[in-house]
């Protein structure tokens, strides 16, 4: 059975399955990003990103490293520098043109990536918790940072992981991508609270919390589920229970759940679907724009299973053939799995 | 340097080089797509697209087939079937239901599939002229039969080629997707029109051949360019010159046309960036709703060299490091070389 399901948050439909269609075992893209039985974890001496090879990428903007240990040298766990190939740059003003109807800006923005682990073939839900959270301090750090700059509109923080999901170079790594607009798809939380006086994401949770078919897991300070219309198969969502409108205001507290959760459903995903390749995505509100009501941050992990196909380009519909509810039923199985035997 | 770019068609930005960047020698996603050097086209008995396989496939919808050759049997050049893993169904009526925010209907449309060939291993732009001509002239039967049926409102026609693209086949085909809604991204062309006045297409056209920097080619019908914000490197469009809102108003003449220009511009592609994965798409307008002006039809060429990654998942942003300029430079070299030598 199949449903054509109403993507709220993004004001769009989604085709999915309603029971298991594509089970693990029928997973068609595999082992094509990098996994468990390669060699250990260590240094590369070809990666830019491998500690002792600072000198090979552009200038450190931050790091959490050893007290009294140079920038651009190792004795770092995390590092952030701008993305060598960034399409874009802060040096003076976003400038729009219009030409009828040919309308541009010069790429105006930043680019940055968080190197997530001085060692090559480590990947980021196999570093202790306290690292993921170090992680996840570096992404809030750099949010922060970033939103000082007025002529900065959105933070958009992203994973790519293996082949499948975009990613082109192997080393565990983050991006921050900061943009002078606000994307067309970010406003349709505000638009809800305009026309219901609602947080439509508090009332997911409150909705899935009753429901409970798609719950994976209810924590102190975040609830994970997978979305009604979900648009990838065993897409999940990290929401914190707390409404909050900006990742950026992300507690200590907060971040000591989300490491561990972030950690435990990547191992479900990356154990029981074959090791695929995946995306994690913060959707968050814009900044430096007058304020609007609506926003609530969250974590999307999108397993990347299926390539997207000319019907998603042309129609921007997504095709997903992974029941939600039988992806929640999996991912809370693998989850709880870990829960005993201990997510360390 | 880089621009970040308005989409007029679909209302949205991509962040575009806007000199070479991405060269063809540099192109990171090679030769996963069936290409040449494989075996000579034939018979695989394995294939369910294969003439003589007919058995294992879904009933024929129609075929262009020798006379007297009975349905389901061998002896067809084009062959239409209903996609076996169809998500969507035809049976019953379109059925809404609303559960809070949870709102869906049931997997009611029409996905078939286009078998281009009896052969196995034939690719679609290695077909002759008239062949290709007959694929086009199945697509518009096709579409015009789907019309008929008045609970259908958009019928998208696609083609993926290659892993990168989606192909789950490897036999050469074509799929329709027929819908009971019409995508949201389809809505732009009638928009701009009642703000303007105008065909933005025709627009578009107009100042893509006073500008001449991004048109390829240049026909009696059709005018092919790479669009101003191309989302994919090395993207380009074929446009009729003849304002025409529905793909199934293409006349003969049109299809003579563009089976000649789809089969250059595809040869162009697979040979001067070493045989990528490509989606073709028609992008036309809705059906069986109120009369609106605004649409032109028009196909779509997206190669994928790349794999959306992170950022466009999330912020529906596409990054496109080929300029589109430069791919309209390389594409028209290769064209009018194509030309010189014959196309056939």
């Amino acid at each position: 059975m199949h449903e054509i399901r109403k993507d709220v948050v993004r004001d769009n439909w989604v085709i999915t399955a309603t029971e298991f269609v594509l089970k693990p075992r029928d997973v068609p893209v595999k082992k094509l990003s990098a996994g468990e039985g390669g060699p250990e974890p260590g240094y590369n001496p070809h990666c830019p990103f491998c500690e002792g090879n600072e000198a090979v990428t552009t200038d450190e903007i931050t790091a959490f490293r050893e007290a009294g240990s140079p920038p651009n040298k190792p004795g770092w766990t995390v590092r952030t520098i701008l993305n060598k190939f960034s399409a874009l740059d802060m040096s003076g003003e976003l400038d729009m043109q219009k030409d009828g109807i040919f309308e541009h800006g010069n790429g105006f923005g930043q680019h940055e990536v968080i190197i997530e682990t001085p060692l090559h073939g480590q990947d980021f839900h196999r570093l202790p918790l306290n690292r993921i959270e170090a992680v996840f301090k570096m992404m809030r750090r750099r949010y922060n940072d970033l939103v000082r700059d007025e002529r900065i509109k959105y933070i958009q923080i992203y994973k790519n992981r293996g082949l499948f999901a975009g990613a082109s170079l192997e080393h565990s790594h983050s991006q921050i991508v900061a943009l002078p607009m606000v994307p067309a798809n970010k406003n349709v939380l505000s638009q809800y609270y305009q026309e219901h006086d609602h947080c439509l994401i508090c009332e997911m949770v409150k909705a899935e919390r009753v429901k409970q078919e798609r719950v994976v897991y209810e924590g102190d300070k975040f609830i994970i589920i997978c979305p009604y219309a979900s648009r990838f198969p065993y897409e999940s969502w990290i929401i914190p229970r707390r409404h909050t409108s900006h990742f950026g205001d992300i507690n200590d507290d907060e971040i000591k759940e989300i490491a561990l959760l972030t950690k435990m459903i990547i191992t479900a995903v990356i154990d029981g679907l074959k090791d695929p390749a995946y995306n994690m995505v913060i959707n968050t509100a814009p900044v430096n724009v007058p304020h609007q009501e609506g926003y609530h941050w969250h974590l999307e992990i999108n397993p990347r299973l299926l390539v997207n196909a000319g019907v998603e380009i042309a129609t921007g519909y997504f095709i997903n053939p992974a029941a939600p509810e039988s992806a929640a039923a999996l991912l809370k199985h693998l989850f709880a799995g870990q829960a005993e035997t201990g997510a360390e």
